[in-house]
């Protein structure tokens, strides 16, 4: 399973759980990575956790002042970028081209996805996954494969109606290990997740709970 | 096939090309529509030519000033909408959500999409067709069928694949009635054009032209 | 006073509020009018109450599918349009240029703004008017002049430091005559209103209070 | 004179540019600073040179992926920031709610803006400074000190008349040393340009060219 932590702009050390994610993940099967903002990218790369953005824009080398650039983004030695996070969505030609410049510049590519059909239709652009992230849980604490176990399934069905290599995680509301076993259960190769170890008040702990199961 | 003009907002007498589409519908097994912008939905509909909007957006009634609600659209007399187009890109999600309301309200929808991939993208949120477009090639004059046919074909095989029931449009360059015809043999089950109907000096003798071969 | 009413998206008959305007503005010295949405213009247009439109858009006549033009609103009867509705915000550099596309086609100005600051922001544009809307006050029944009666002061201030021939309208919370008055009373040209009229049970009763204290 | 250079997302050493921005600094009156992308802020700033971002938003600590908080630009040791450049436009309320945040971070500001009124509603919301760009100027290599020396005298006239504390950067077309005189001539306080620095086979040459007459 793939642990995707998504720092946002919250009030935390990122180099701090940049450092317990590379710790924890020595113990275990699980794959954890780190999303941090552009800005301490190469702050948490250098902890040696793999590194993830949290947005790339569909943009190449030229005049494009305040957007990022993925070439940039794999220059500070991340390896991967989420595209069109709810609280960052984007048209749907600019996911198509987000996907290009990714791959472009060698970066793996999770495109968010607020149910099955947006999951299919994410699944087209050729992205490495798609997470679903149905927008009501997010931040609640419930996890969707409580919350309804059945977008999931539909996500995962969807993804593979249209391309069976593209992955799907399951994000929203994800807190402890039983909810990655049962997103795992659910047909999920990963969680999408961020409060639950970016705000914990020890994020090595939560990670250690989090992959505990697997 | 299915011919639908889009008017845009070209400085066009648009009731006098709705009732140039009007009498030369009934003169053929063609299907045509005008998408007229949406304060003129009203006097293009009474015309009694099918008529369609340019746009709407993803939401129900409530406060949403200045936006275009489908049940608003459908109150006119209009029976469709284009969603998406290239001169109006919507969030993935909003395209989702423009879908949702369009059908809420009974009005038929055309996604516009650039390329193959987002085709498919976009026949995964289950419209009743996706129109390729190839950005460049727009107001060109040059079709679609002629400069990169593979493209119409991609993008019917893509449509195809995620789901059998929405149909592809051909958009971009169409100005004859050979555009058409090659439009079909491609596999589009109809085109998407504009100035070549809406600026013609004589609009009535431009659809004749459009539909003599079918 | 002004007394413009922002039909919204509402589920609301809105040439019967129109024509409810059209009648009690000849009672009395207010001057009353109505912002449909666009699909609605020409209908509203035809009772004869001054008509406004909810919005423009930054453009000329050409290639802008799904816009809205200036010149089309005021061929429709339009006189007048809002720009920049919390609902609706734009780019500055597009609020200049839908001022200057509504001066081009002859239609009068209220830009919207949610502060002092960005009050006198919109007067350095050119607008006739500006409307001051604190954003959390909106819907909520309580007007501005009774919760923040400084902000509304203080926006008039801002607006004649920088241009003293654009005005000021109130806007959040207006419902009551006296409503209109304290607006009056603290340098307001007008109101913005929108539920207060268009959701009431009976429009025009709702106009009557509204302008029987002026 | 204040000189800043937006490095865009240019294909350029950017640590070479800053260090020999640094060096050139030290011999001269003039101040030199570099606006490199977010995800080399913190490289940049270790070079010792004046660092500044390209864009904020207008947000706080908390659930915004993939945006660019004020804290985050202030802890890589950057000091100010462009906000609504021509290549990221803002609507209003945003830039003035970046304006906010980037006081609240400590953060000097530099808001973008293409003509006279825009520099006068700039100003309006209480930036250190305005950089006036008309942008069909951009790139061109033609100043705007040459092509329309007007817009900056009414530019550097509409922000005093607004706030006298707020001072007027000259932006689009800046390469030459006597380009910058010119600007300050005309009232700039300051310049802002991109590829004639960032671009250069030298840019501590075309630095040194930049300020050798000031």
């Amino acid at each position: 399973m793939f642990v995707l932590v998504n720092a946002k702009t919250y009030p935390c050390d990122v180099v701090e759980v940049a450092e317990a994610a590379r710790e924890v993940n020595e113990t275990t099967d699980a794959r954890i990575a780190i999303a941090p903002q552009a800005a301490e990218l190469a702050a948490v790369a250098e902890t040696g956790v793999e590194t993830w953005a949290q947005h790339i824009d569909p943009i190449e080398y030229g005049s494009n002042t305040g957007h990022t650039l993925a070439e940039t983004v794999a220059d500070t030695g991340a390896v991967g970028t989420l595209i069109n996070h709810s609280e960052n969505r984007l048209k749907l030609a600019d996911i198509d081209g987000s996907v290009q410049a990714a791959e472009r510049a060698g970066l793996e590519t999770v495109v968010c996805a607020n149910n099955a059909a947006q999951t299919g239709a994410a699944a087209a652009l050729g992205p490495n996954a798609v997470a679903v992230e149905p927008p009501e849980l997010i931040g609640t604490g419930t996890p969707v494969s409580q919350a309804d176990p059945d977008i999931v399934k539909d996500a995962v069905a969807a993804a593979a109606a249209v391309d069976e290599d593209v992955e799907v995680l399951c994000g929203a509301g994800i807190s402890t290990g039983d909810d990655v076993v049962s997103a795992g259960d659910l047909g999920a190769k990963g969680v999408l997740l961020a409060s639950g170890v970016a705000k914990a008040d020890d994020p090595k702990a939560a990670l250690e709970d989090l992959v505990a199961p697997l």
